[in-house]
């Protein structure tokens, strides 16, 4: 398996066509509008937000994938089209009809995606006035253009290409995303459109997409805000000479996964405001829900954020999540609790070979561990975080203005 | 019911002394130390953290407590001897035995208190030699003294008193209280002590605390993370000609819910970095956990505080926080959310009623209410919290240094 982590460098996939252009929905001078193709013949998976409060968008993409295989999906970036009401089912849909007739297909071909401002009013002809401009820039080479076009606060865009052999033939695997606020998914988070040129069907595609998220888009955490509109998509456009079955589902897996989880700490690592990247391990618990539940308590905590991002060991706030995480007769003495490699709590306090210049060593760095060994059970979770800045606050203060 | 909402006026409590002295435990020029003497033939309640890490002197007063009844409530600010294991018990108790010495009683009629920095060794020899000094101090006209001495990152001293006459008799309630970050109770929050001059046997005591707490201390959030160390402290002297029974309970009841109500709200509007008081209202849930997960996940929402900071009317926040809560088949065209008295969202959207300049009329005052009806039942909840800001991080941040 060859991962290409450059998002300067993606590898188009045989089947799939990219296009952007600037609609200047609320940004001047950037493009803010990104039409994918996706060959006749594909699979098309698709994984969206949970909140009951989902946009219009996601409403008429469930829609149209449980009666059609997708052609086309169309992003646009500024406006979330949540919290619209039925004008913005409206406005998804003329925003279908718009593509459809410049592209000759039904308008139930087209899934729709938007990211942005909850509760305004989606400018549908500023979006119709540029699906020529989409047709004239289609191009398979066209990634990094569309990774730069579906960013909203991201400040930097994402993807991430991988290459391997399956038998005898190469496939590939090519994928983009974006964050980065509003970031707790409850299936995946944010926008994301993964693609490759495997042949494989839609009941099994369904299952790797499941898989993959789970272990990655499903394992993050920004703020703890779940978005209105997150939306990952995977396409297989069978263009390649390689078919994935039980025979060599574990190889394709594998890779999809590595992918996605390349994708998805990005995301994290370009959480808003965010300098540090945080792995939190919880083992030893009774059951998932309990590890998660110490995993989110304590990648939720502000005050271990906030220690984050000043780089202070104050390891009593991470100690004090972990309490107040809810574990039934969880008996203190016999947790421990890592920070990378230094035990930092043990014996229900500070451990005896803990000292601050060891904590700040550990703190200085950008991508940090905490482990948290419960010691009660064999169940275990692994979340990607990041810390609080005052960029955080600044951003979503300022984000209207 | 004669309400006194000024710290700098409290009223005496028969039965009650107060002092206060210098430890120079981490702060300088300022006294960090509290003592409460109690008068003998008292009754006291107290409500401690769920933290499973519950600092050594939560652990040191609950034993206390339920094997005595109190005289001394010894209060330290800067050091929360918390996550200090064996040595954190042991100072607690050193601290009990050098007042008992100085005021010649049993060390397990002392309830320590600690709130501070989590995770360093509490120095008992700065807490000894001031012994001396409170023994001087003691005077039942200390509450302010005592108030600013229980501080830490608090900006301003909390305390409220209120006069009562029941029958033809006068009773008095006071009572101070801490914060302000770390503040998500789980029972109370912070440290607070209440005291009275009626008489109250301790059963009946220990139901009025809990009444009174569950609907205030244990309704307010600044940030979510429950500290190890909250405590409140309920005392009833029975110094007055007061006896309160079943005859009379309400009346009192109603009082102390309201000294409790201001306290907690007073804490809410000092949260760390907080510069505005959001009320929150959830009505026509199924149950109450319905319309307490409502009403907390709106509260905890980064987004939605940071929104409240900018004064920015960005209602899709809200709508995306009670979207994500998890109620179970939630109808988003029935409910109804409210800045104030404005609908800002009905049948699924934004309401045609509502403009950008209603909106941002409400969120240029100081203290707002969200009102969310989810029109599905008849539980409730009532929530108190506060907005995020730069300073929040900033005194997060800087914590330590």
């Amino acid at each position: 398996m060859n991962i290409l982590d450059d998002v300067n460098h993606l590898l188009p996939v045989a089947g799939v066509q990219l296009a952007t252009a600037a609609a200047g929905i609320s940004y001047a001078d950037r493009t803010d509008i990104t039409l994918i193709e996706i060959t006749e013949g594909s699979t098309v998976s698709a994984i969206f937000t949970q909140n009951a409060f989902c946009a219009a968008p996601v409403t008429i993409a469930k829609q149209h994938l449980s009666s059609n295989t997708p052609r086309y999906l169309l992003i646009n970036a500024g406006n979330a089209n949540a919290g619209t009401g039925q004008a913005g089912i409206d406005a998804a849909n003329a925003c279908c009809d718009a593509v459809a007739a410049e592209f000759n297909c039904m308008p139930a071909e087209i899934l729709p995606f938007s990211t942005g401002v909850i509760g305004e009013n989606l400018p549908v002809d500023k979006i119709k006035a540029v699906t020529a401009d989409l047709s004239i820039d289609l191009n398979p080479h066209h990634w990094l253009a569309a990774a730069n076009a579906i960013m909203t606060t991201d400040t930097v865009p994402k993807g991430v290409s991988c290459q391997m052999s399956i038998g005898n033939q190469v496939i590939t695997i090519t994928g983009i995303a974006k964050g980065v606020g509003m970031i707790r998914p409850d299936m995946a988070t944010m926008l994301a459109y993964i693609t490759t040129d495997a042949k494989i069907n839609k009941t099994l595609l369904d299952q790797c997409l499941k898989d993959a998220a789970d272990q990655s888009l499903n394992r993050i955490t920004v703020d703890g805000d779940t978005s209105t509109n997150d939306s990952c998509v995977l396409v297989a456009t069978g263009q390649s000479e390689v078919a994935i079955s039980d025979l060599n589902l574990k190889e394709f897996q594998t890779a999809l996964n590595k992918v996605f989880e390349i994708l998805a700490k990005a995301l994290v690592r370009d959480g808003e405001g965010a300098t540090k990247l945080i792995t939190i391990n919880v083992d030893g618990a009774e059951n998932i829900n309990e590890s998660d539940r110490v995993a989110y308590t304590v990648a939720h905590s502000p005050l271990v954020k906030t220690a984050f991002f000043a780089s202070d060991p104050n390891w009593g706030r991470i100690l004090a999540a972990v309490g107040r995480s809810g574990v039934k007769d969880l008996d203190i003495n016999n947790l421990k609790i890592f920070l990378n490699d230094i035990c930092i709590v043990e014996n229900g306090g500070r451990s005896d070979s803990y000292s601050e210049e060891l904590g700040q060593k550990v703190m200085s760095e950008t991508e940090i561990t905490i482990t948290i060994r419960l010691n009660r059970g064999s169940a275990n979770s692994q979340i990607w975080t990041c810390d609080f800045s005052y960029d955080y606050v600044k951003i979503n203060a300022e984000y209207r203005s």
